[in-house]
């Protein structure tokens, strides 16, 4: 009878070479390359949903296929400094399968066409979003579930993400370009209630091997820097036409420099530090992102982007302080990189400024950039209150499905 | 009475919630985004001051902005090879509040339009060069200072650097896109008189702080790749127009090159080791950057580049051995991370070699460049030895102002 | 009389500055910026060698230099993971004088015209490949040759990386855009037979310095997100024209997936760890980088990428299993990076790849794509066997002139 150890190596190694294989054979059967002229294509694919017809959007820009591809790679950066190198290959791994099923899932409900996938670099983009999400998720569970476990995360939480974007971006037509609600928020509450299962379930006693001192910080300005650099581009990517002054970007850049700020304001008085610690800034920083990722595109002025960020940098440190020990002791959740407060608290409240800038939306304020953000309320199909109660209620419906898959894949 | 240490927490925290006020305050009362149809507003704004007649500046692109937003972080990385971990939250804190008070300070003098800052992705470009010149101020102080001190040097020190730069670049029509002697050698000389008050007035003993062995070399290598990496693109980014050669970006790798060598040159020479360290190398193209910030655009052959790079990088192991102990001993002035030798003497030599460039400028030579690198003479209301002559004046009108702001903000 | 270690300080000095001044000579006397209407000199240039003809190309696009730029940077972020920060200094000395001279040599052969070589954006891409190449060859002797060996193998390095290139783009007319075989292949061969010669005639006892623990695993980390960022845009930067679907990025970005999970199927089985570490991990991507530079741009499905990825991702487990020992002790070559197993090997596959997919190619799968990637078929001046031949022959090709070259270089 072998060792315990060996089965589990076998076991991954056997399902990852069952999952590679069949992602292999779907490739091989369904996906296949748009062709040079795919103008006619592109309106069936996904986050350029709406914005395809305008002829800009014709030929998706490749350079930011590029860009988009470090999504997911910021959040493992991030997640280093609180976790340390032990659950980067894992992460990596996560990543690997993510962004292959990712492909095939968003395939079959955006781009299914004559029983045959057409991918293209939004395609990438896309699965990107989602390999984000589901590596928010992981951030939850890290350090208490094995890799076998990872995966089947990864499989059921790139299904159920890209169901609810379905729903939200193509049903109910929410705007999210960031993905304030689509990332931020579902892959919080879906790691955490996975999270939450597990604990009760296993009642695993391994602590948190959070690593101190100098790598720790090391991994935190590298991971802020990066955020700095990169997260601006993430959430205009989708949004900004080749023309057009690129709001989205400076809305983000302005708000991550007032969070910071608001890091310096809270902190000395919350603990007793005389000045914040890399990871806090760091959290500042990613809170700020949940936040634009939905309003980034709404705000107008950059004072709004000035109030907005300060608001999301005082979010991680009130929620560290105050709300994670209650978590803990009371509902028994262990969130390993404290998730809940860097994305999926800032996601909610992301998602309530939008709709809040939704409702107060108009045509004067927005000029030509109306029927970017809200192109439904620009074609007149709807009113700007229907778009933001569209918004609000895009919340809940993000909230049922991230908990009740949640609860499915912790049970599985 | 509350003690030394609560009383420092609660003025850096409720520091930064006023300056954090009152640029929101200013920003909701002052600045609003430019309108799409911006070609009217562009030319009001800095640094595509002279180049937004032609029709390729009217709206300035977005990827700039993504890419000069690394800028001042660049230095930032570098610092960490001198300084370690332990200023970067105060570095951090300087960025994210020059950023937004230089964009109301240029605002006011450069784009102020009936009662209005119109900002866009070009405001950006020109804050983050601010952002820069403060951050090489900071590295002369670091370690000396404490974080309220530091938030005012940064207040001072943006609002000289905007004064100081629209003296040189609008008044005196001066060409200076990369910075050498705006960014470099103010904010080297800047710094420099700061810390000179600093030491007479608190006679500060504290050693410096810097770190040793592996970490040091470890950051040194990330800022070294970094500079490679991305310093040619700034001092690109303000001159390459879409569709001519890019010769200041290969002006500026070719001297990288160069200037490496220098390095292994000298170093084997002036002390006892057989191959120069990290720390070394990343300075060489830290002086490179500095030098070809005014030359990089007025040099029309690929060799003149390698000798101005040669040179730039002779200077900071001469200065390490030589200069530095001279101004520690005698002048007193501490350089916690040798500005003076990797930004301040190189600027210097920049611009001298810039007004030596632009006294043989020639039609000939430049061709259609000339419009681009000097407007004034292209345009026949200066001739070549005029732009050269207020060139070299630009030079001790930057010292001057550099020392003077200097010594007031240190007796602040 | 000096002591040896003065003498070998003095002698590398000298060395450096003299070939520091035969390239500013060199670059003096011939080296020009090619002028602003630079259409009709670009033909004459390297790796835009077949597709200058349509007008897509008639401005090099500067944007791709940067990206080029880093390059030869992944290679030495990847090797820090095996060798350690030792020997970083040299690396970089043998890239600053690797991309001078390679800008000189390839001049001479490509785009020498009256007496001069003109430059241009095209130019640096093209030395950025070659310094890549000669860094490979680096990474093979590292820690057992010295400086100024170091700098004899770049110059004959580079010598004959161009001399090789030219062989196999302009006269044979082989597709190797990404550089399967003129950098991979090339690179590590050239290296190896330099190591083995090193080794038989000072058989140097010196045992590897290879670091281990965290900072090793660190820098994997590095290396691995930045090859996923960066290695995809490196493939396609020479051959994506602007409006046609970017096929090699994606192709190189499904390959990256599937070669990561082939690690994880494989090391399980073959070593007794859970989980493969970081530094596998990097391997795989490197493998994968030299299969998908010659067949990126050749795969026409999704599918086959994954499953050249996964392929590639099993070479270099199998290879550090049981051809290494085998070479190690048999051969006696060392090898101090791996480079035959993730370089050397996945080069050959990726041409014999890339042989495969030339004498599958017809019109029907590839369209319009046709005369991008095969442009001699596409014009009926072969058959796509024949071309499937010559890319079959260029490989004995480089192996012989990379082996031959490593032999008289390493006598030298």
């Amino acid at each position: 009878m072998p060792e315990p150890g060996i089965v589990s190596r076998l076991q991954l190694s056997g399902l990852c070479f069952f999952l590679q294989l069949l992602t292999i054979v779907l490739f091989a059967a369904f996906v296949r390359y748009s062709p040079e002229s795919s103008s006619g294509l592109c309106p069936q694919q996904l986050n350029c949903s709406w914005r395809e017809q305008d002829s800009d959007f014709q030929h998706p820009r490749f350079r930011d296929v590029h860009l988009q591809a470090l999504l997911g790679f910021g959040l493992l950066v991030s997640f280093l400094s609180r976790y340390g190198l032990g659950s980067v290959t894992i992460s990596i791994l996560v990543v690997a399968f993510a962004v292959q099923w990712a492909v095939l899932i968003q395939g079959f409900l955006y781009s299914f066409l004559n029983g045959k996938i057409y991918v293209g670099a939004q395609s990438m983009v896309s699965a990107d979003f989602c390999t984000a999400a589901v590596l928010i998720s992981a951030g939850a569970v890290l350090g208490r579930a094995n890799p076998v476990q990872m995966l089947l995360l990864t499989l059921l939480g790139v299904t159920l993400f890209t169901l609810n974007e379905y729903l939200l971006l193509r049903l109910m037509g929410v705007s999210d370009s960031g993905g304030s609600l689509t990332v931020h928020t579902f892959g919080a509450y879906f790691g955490l209630t996975v999270s939450w299962i597990l604990r009760r379930l296993h009642a695993d006693k391994r602590k948190k091997q959070q690593e101190t001192g100098h790598q720790s910080d090391f991994f935190a300005v590298v991971g802020t820097i990066y955020l700095w650099i990169f997260w601006p581009n993430f959430t205009s990517a989708t949004t900004v036409r080749g023309d057009a002054e690129p709001w989205v970007l400076l809305n983000t850049y302005f708000s991550l420099a007032s969070s910071t700020l608001a890091t310096f304001v809270l902190l000395p008085v919350l603990h007793e530090e005389n000045t914040p610690q890399m990871v806090q800034i760091q959290d500042a920083a990613l809170a700020n992102a949940a936040v634009m990722g939905m309003a980034g595109e709404m705000l107008v002025t950059p004072f709004g982007a000035l109030v907005a960020g300060f608001l999301a940098g005082l979010i991680p440190p009130l929620a560290f302080r105050f709300l994670m020990p209650t978590l803990s002791s009371r509902l028994k959740i262990q969130d390993t990189c404290g998730v809940h407060n860097v994305h999926g608290l800032p996601g909610i409240l992301g998602s309530l400024l939008g709709t809040l800038l939704a409702a107060l939306a108009t045509a004067d304020a927005y000029g030509g950039r109306l029927e970017l953000v809200f192109p439904l309320v620009a074609q007149g199909s709807r009113t700007a209150s229907d778009q933001a109660f569209y918004q609000l209620c895009a919340l809940p419906v993000t909230l049922l499905l991230a908990m009740l898959g949640g609860c499915f894949t912790g049970e599985l």
